[in-house]
């Protein structure tokens, strides 16, 4: 086991997130000025073994529960949500791993990611049918384009999906994506979330093997591996929170030590002004439920996976519920104060040596994953007559 | 012991409290109409057993823990919010009897409460100090009158507050209602709210012996103590939560059974429009963060009844802060469910027959308990520079 | 001419209106109480001589414009919006009259209603098809019920619509209320809006002679006629803004002279509060985006008349634009400000000597009229790509 | 009078403004992404005419009313809102030469203005008093650096204020930018409004002859005179409102021409998504107040400069008024409408190649220049009691 590994006790990972926040902070901003690829950042989350932290402990893996895991993108979010993204959605092909591959995939596949320290990236994009999987004799060739695709430049392994119009129904499966036939295009260009290589995937005659198929074509899911969709709506949430709470952090921190008054307020300091203080407790009513419905779904998920192949459709849909809760009220934290954090900062911090505004945009850019109305919606037919969310991709 | 006690097992109080809300509702609409005092429901009340529910058991009580109190005030104040206030405010002064008394004051009177069945009212209010304590040979001589005395009529016990002027300061004490010079008027009138019974008690020449003070004339309150001003916030909490959750459930079950489709929407029924279906949504992200933090505050209260004496200036702070952010978030769920329900349910649903205008107007007289300006304010307070709010009797 | 009409001379409207605003603001709140019919105040209103203000002067009334006829619809609502009701919907029979007539009607009826000093109540509720007109020799034959027929008690003359199946549409008719066959029911029991005498007016065996039908079944109202709709729901938003107007008014008098500030302010009076003169800030922007835009729909409305038969389809839906957004400004400026005035008051401004709830109880009622999201949704559709609202009897 | 002048027909101005608009936007988002200083497009504003816009016609200016000018830097802030601040900031240094300075003084310089095309920019800026005034034989010695000087870099002369300590007041006066000592830096570096050369200027050693002074240090300005701070805050009403507008345009246009309807929104088209539309709707709401208000102020403002030196300080004061709501709304629409948008438009849209995020980067900053909350707590004082705003260069 590696070496950095060891430091992966039980009661470590918030610890190791934290040091590595702190150090991901340090050129944050530069790098969300420049874009591009963080290769060198990359490197230090490998470093730090938390790509380990959600394998389970019979495949080696630190086997944390989901809060933690949660927790621990929710600290990176905090100081840089693109890498956070990149971190998040290794976890969530992981967990793909874990819902929808056999024993023997998740075996081999899983003791590989601790021993051989592997990053995961997505070309799992169900809206997205452009790729084309044609069955061959031992499994299938893919053909075809895959948009979105976060945490792919720089990735190892890659969870994929593909269109098979023999059946009408998707495919999933996994692939190195060193696989011949492959190229991932550095061309994700969005104004936000700059670093989390979410660019398009091109797929030319690349052979899939059948053995690393985990779904095959047009197969339903059952309600356990349906739940990979939580998973990674829970990620936004926690990424969208993280953001929030950066933002409010770097605000209570500017206004504290730099804000001066404003001379109608009459007051010495910008903190004793009694409509920055009404302000900042609107934000934090804002905040707190993001927080507290964010960590209640948490314990749903786990309480999910721990209920493996028995999970009910009802069950799977009370999870669908609090995570739509925690994703929505997080949405709406992130944006507002990531927006009005600067009515309590002032006209000095919109300098460019702050970069207080990428706060609003990488939750804006973010927040866009999928619509906030329909998960809105979805909780209002909850809510009038118990309807549970379809599970799809995106619920 | 009561008969009725018998049925006071740990894992009732949640059944008792279910029947008796469904009791009351069968004429809380009337009673709303007509205002007065509530003496048979108050009798129904007390012969649940549930006035003994928050009493520990070494007094012969239930002992329930405070999460479990506030379930069954907030299951009373979804069907009747008024007598939900009484029967809460009967639990805040054993709570202020526990926390101000000595031990032998709380022996005497809270076995006394189980054993006779006493229902207790309030005459404390501090920002009155219309009501004078004058010292006496053995005691107090009390004069002067007290107002938005809650559940004072029909009460057998009274807590009360008086101004000593000798200190500059009040004193806290408890008296049986029918002690001479002591009257209760009931004169109540605001337009919500309206069993409530707060009207003013008036004092002339009332005797108050030495040992029913709880606490001495400008005596500051512990750290412990000082967890009553808490108690009651959480109370609050919880009615405007009831009362919101009241107003949803009334809602969604008009419109699913009553509410005709608007033209416009091309459906067949309302609860399939999708602006309807939205609204809900957005009511239920009001609801739900009230419910998560009024859940999260009971534990925290309950938590530091735990910790006694030893209770730290901190710890009841923290309380504070989880109870301000239950009090505020239940506030505006309450206020906005109640008056948004009728976009969902229609110009029909205005009809005095079903009296749903009462859900807006309770909740609106009892939040203006104390200015929610304030509470925000507290809670940006603390945000900025993590300030705890100044124990008062409203932080 | 009766002697009050001489008071209506051009610039006399407004200081009638406000003195009989007066008249009713002595018992409005004790009216409210008691609901029913107000007999007496709409003899008032009848002596006022404004009866006649719509009415074009060559048939004898006053001629005023629209924007003055508004003017006084807002002044009444500011101190009694039920009788605003009533008061505005005479005016709106009047307009049906105008836009539905031909010449020999608006002749005979805007004459007799001018000599006779008539009122005009609404029986003409194009969602309620439950009253059947059946051709017979000389006109037709009524039968059936209308829900919603505002000020139809005490009315001299009624507007009316009736379903014809022979042709599956729509008659609109005028008749006087004691035609044989008519009961007019004092039914109405919303919670607001209490003395708009909107209940339901049955038609046994009722006989309409041909020559009272304005519009023949099925006819499709031409641009002009259809802005009766937009006169309809102009009047609305006057009466939701004067709501507004009237509880903004109640509020700042009561905030300056009986508030008491909260001691956690440190002011000697509540006007003084930052945090109480930023959420009269927060209403006023409420309040004066509806005063700009219902002022600005009027104009609007005044034009289309003065264009009469010659209206274009795109000017009737720009009025309607204009009046939509008038509409649901003073939708949400009404409730808010109703809803929010009491954190500004405190809890004693609840007593019911004050009675300010019934700000929030009419409006609540009357913006039930037709959903405000449809209304939205137009405006919507109309940002999006210029789409018009379809003329139906609400857009 | 140059040629571009003979463009100035009483009725032209609005249609030169959109043409200079159209030829800005085709720029506008790649100087957007560079920033610095726009010298070729200042030379087409200067080109166009337009920078005589607001000079009476006496002295060789179009003489254009406020509605005018407002209108045309509205259309410009549409395209690109930091050139219309640099544009609209040269039109209120015009204003403060006719407000503050003596006939002389504005005959010469007006004329001057139009003859030369002189391009004006701002140094006064009250709440900064870092520049200092010392008085000399023939005026004053100006030694300092002075904050926040939009349209400075590249203007041909600055209107500037400076501290004299002799008096313990500031002076009000006017410089041709090339007078030696002064120091223009083009250090601005905000996140959003990047090209509006709003960065310091130092003087050092500057000598201000006595008849450039405009306003003698310590001097109260009059009623007139303090309209000046009036025509600043509409600017920035206008900006705002601009930039609100411009990104609703794009929205819309965009859903239409790109945006992928939501799966389960089951429609083919976007824009008939009804949430879309009801979102599209309540933006519209946000938008039109603005509109009704800014436009409402300008007409308000244009007749205060009429009355001249006999405006009374209650007519200033309904200006402010007036202002400060057209103000307050288009900075809520604003930042709304430019954060909200990408909920209307999707993942996709977040392309760089859109630089849709420049709006809210632009109003985001525009709207620091003077706290929201101090606009809101004065309309709230003037809702109050009638209290008019303070005259300070920011109400």
């Amino acid at each position: 086991m590696p070496a950095t590994l060891l430091h992966l006790q039980p009661d470590d990972p918030i610890g190791i997130a934290r040091t590595l926040a702190a150090r991901l902070a340090t050129t944050a901003l530069e790098r969300d000025r420049t874009g591009g690829h963080a290769a060198v950042e990359r490197e230090w989350i490998r470093q730090s073994g938390l790509l380990a932290l959600s394998v389970p402990a019979e495949f080696g893996g630190a086997g944390a529960d989901w809060p933690t895991v949660y927790a621990t993108i929710r600290i990176l979010a905090q100081a840089d949500s693109a890498l956070a993204h990149v971190y998040a959605f290794h976890h969530l092909q992981l967990a793909g791993l874990t819902l929808y591959g056999n024993a023997d995939q998740r075996h081999r596949l899983l003791t590989a990611t601790v021993r051989e320290r592997l990053f995961w990236g997505n070309a799992l994009n169900p809206l997205d049918k452009r790729t084309i999987a044609t069955a061959s004799d031992d499994g299938f060739i893919l053909d075809g384009i895959k948009s979105f695709c976060s945490g792919s430049v720089g990735a190892d392994w890659l969870t994929l999906s593909a269109w098979d119009h023999s059946v009408d129904g998707a495919l999933i499966a996994v692939l190195p994506a060193t696989q011949a036939g492959i190229t991932v295009q550095a061309d994700w260009d969005a104004f936000g979330q700059r670093q989390t290589d979410s660019g398009n995937v091109r797929f030319e005659r690349v052979h899939l093997p059948a053995d690393l198929v985990l779904q095959a074509p047009g197969q339903a899911p059952t309600a356990q591996a349906s739940l990979r969709s939580q998973v990674a709506q829970l990620i936004m949430a926690n990424l969208y929170l993280g953001i929030g709470q950066g933002a409010f952090e770097a605000a209570r921190t500017y206004t504290r030590e730099q804000t001066r008054p404003w001379f109608a307020a009459k007051v010495d300091k910008a903190q004793d002004d009694p409509l920055v203080q009404h302000r900042y407790g609107k934000l934090w009513l804002l905040l707190r439920p993001a927080e507290l419905a964010t960590d209640h779904a948490a314990v749903l998920i786990e309480r999910a996976f721990q209920r493996g192949a028995s999970l009910s459709r009802d069950e799977r849909g009370a999870v669908a519920i609090a995570v739509a809760e925690a994703k929505a009220l997080s949405h709406q934290a992130g944006l507002e104060i990531s927006s009005q954090m600067f009515e309590l900062t002032g006209a000095r911090s919109t300098s460019a040596q702050y970069g207080f505004d990428r706060y609003w945009r990488n939750v804006r850019v973010h927040t866009l994953h999928d619509p906030i109305d329909y998960k809105i919606r979805d909780l209002g037919r909850y809510a009038l007559d118990g309807a549970l969310p379809e599970p799809t991709a995106y619920s």
